[in-house]
């Protein structure tokens, strides 16, 4: 990650991680302290929660969830985590035992769903009764459990571990086909409304390579592999794209992302508001909808109907045979 | 450009050329009839020109400005060219001679201005003396002359060659910056304002590679290397980005472009207004300028007091030494 004889831009000890986009190098100490202060200022700057706040983490077992409900703790915060339980396989097995060991360790509370048991379906069986990509199903599905748990939990608000490269890439994919409405709400900060709670990602201001490290140098385990099913989608295409100009020039991701919330989300402000209007309540389940049946509920119908689908069968362009 | 035997989409002759983005394959014939059709309807539907309007186009010597021209002519519209000396070198005396060539040989009339011999300075010593990379006192020369030979001459409008890759490669770059001024006046048409010109760019809905087949199937001679005081800037890193992605998802770059203009630019109007308010006169040429002095009269003053600075002698990627 460094070059040998490289120092602490701290305190020059033998430095351990070399930051082009800081122009710095830092041991594991002031490595740690830099990702605290970035988490903090996310945090503050952007008023995510308060210390008394109830704070649901959605842990997912990989290093980002995982990163941010340790760093929520050093920073001083009480917060409980949530597992769904999405049945792709022994990559959720797999996921799930890191959530547990993480918490157990550290006598934290985890909260667990899994949608096999409780609704009937899982997400490769959802990908082939739906016939779209496995990611649509399986983001539809978080969203709504995790929005349930923290109504259901009395949580104030749910953290999620979306790190700079997650949130770049997706900008770039809502950029390339201006999506105005997602654009419109890809804040750190998403406002409680409806009853939904607020969601917040304290991350915005750490990369991906950052999160990683912070996991290795805390000694935690976490799932390393990607999910099998996202496999050649085209959020990876855009994160490729986005390190090459990283690459080229370090802290462009950063600049992206950050002037994007600064400068042109205002802009936006109008195009939000109309897509915040005119939502009324799910007959099935009470979630916020623009329609009669809210989109979870359609996919718990359309999916719990659907004989079981192994992972191994569903092709990971598609849903479709 | 082609795989053997296969056809073109419209008349089923052998094919010279595939274009993945509109899904098909096209003799030299067809390939005009496509080129043509883009071209018209770039002009009708952003209300570009009409017959009768008098139209002066941009020309570098290059493939986009020489394709252009010829397109005008080919679509029944007279056109009058400009020829701006940047005095580059070997690179600035062939691309002269190209431009020439194509004028002579068609009996177009081509206005010819030089940078060194009218105002003292050439692009290399523009560069060495502002300390700022050579495209930006080429461009702010090149704008300022197009708007005043289009006055002098009495032209409705000035025609540049701006292609489809060049616009998705700017705006790339303006939205990596979220650069709210740039990309609120990033459009196909900018209308006349404070005594400028109409400045309009028909090539918008054809990419690099149809302007190069285009002047290919034509006969068209043009320069065909890259101005060498452009290696190494941030927009040909924006093209390559592009082109990754195109080549998963051809048609991304259009859809990027042409999506950008129908949603975004109307999200943008007030900004654009807020940019073109507030403008005086130039004290020493008249030109709309937000200071005393405009940017281009500041550029002459400069570069022209510095000692001429050969091309070879400019680092590429800054005019510092």
């Amino acid at each position: 990650m460094v070059a040998t004889g490289s120092k602490c831009r701290t305190c020059k000890a033998p430095a351990i991680i070399d930051l082009p986009r800081h122009n710095a190098k830092f041991c594991a100490e002031h490595f740690q302290e830099l990702c605290r202060r970035q988490v903090a200022k996310a945090i503050d700057h952007w008023k995510m929660f308060q210390p008394g706040d109830k704070i649901l983490v959605a842990v997912s077992g990989g290093k980002d969830s995982l990163a941010v409900w340790d760093l929520l703790h050093e920073l001083g915060y009480d917060a409980d985590g949530l597992y769904i339980g999405l049945g792709i396989g022994d990559y959720s097995e797999e996921s799930g035992r890191y959530a547990r060991n993480f918490a157990d360790e550290r006598g934290l509370r985890l909260i667990e769903v899994s949608l096999r048991s409780e609704y009937g379906y899982d997400i490769p069986t959802a990908a082939r009764a739906t016939r779209r990509v496995p990611c649509s199903s399986c983001g539809l599905s978080k969203r709504h459990l995790f929005d349930k748990a923290a109504l259901d939990g009395g949580y104030d608000v749910v953290v999620t571990g979306h790190n700079l490269d997650d949130e770049a890439a997706v900008l770039f994919g809502n950029a390339l086909r201006w999506e105005i409405d997602y654009l419109a709400r890809q804040l750190p900060v998403l406002a409680a409304r409806d009853g939904l709670p607020r969601k917040v990602k304290p991350l915005v201001r750490l990369s991906e390579r950052e999160t990683a490290a912070w996991c290795i140098v805390r000694g935690i385990d976490y799932l390393v592999e990607e999910c099998p099913m996202a496999e050649g989608n085209k959020h990876l295409g855009y994160k490729a794209a986005l390190n090459a100009i990283e690459n080229e020039s370090p802290g462009t991701k950063a600049s992206f992302y950050l002037n994007f919330i600064e400068r042109m989300a205002p802009v936006l402000a109008d195009a939000r508001q109309a897509s915040e209007d005119t939502v009324g309540a799910c007959s099935q389940c009470g979630a916020p909808t623009s329609g009669e049946v809210c989109a979870f509920c359609r996919l718990v119908d359309t999916a719990s109907a659907h004989a079981p689908v192994p992972v191994e069968l569903v092709s990971m362009r598609r849903g479709r045979r």
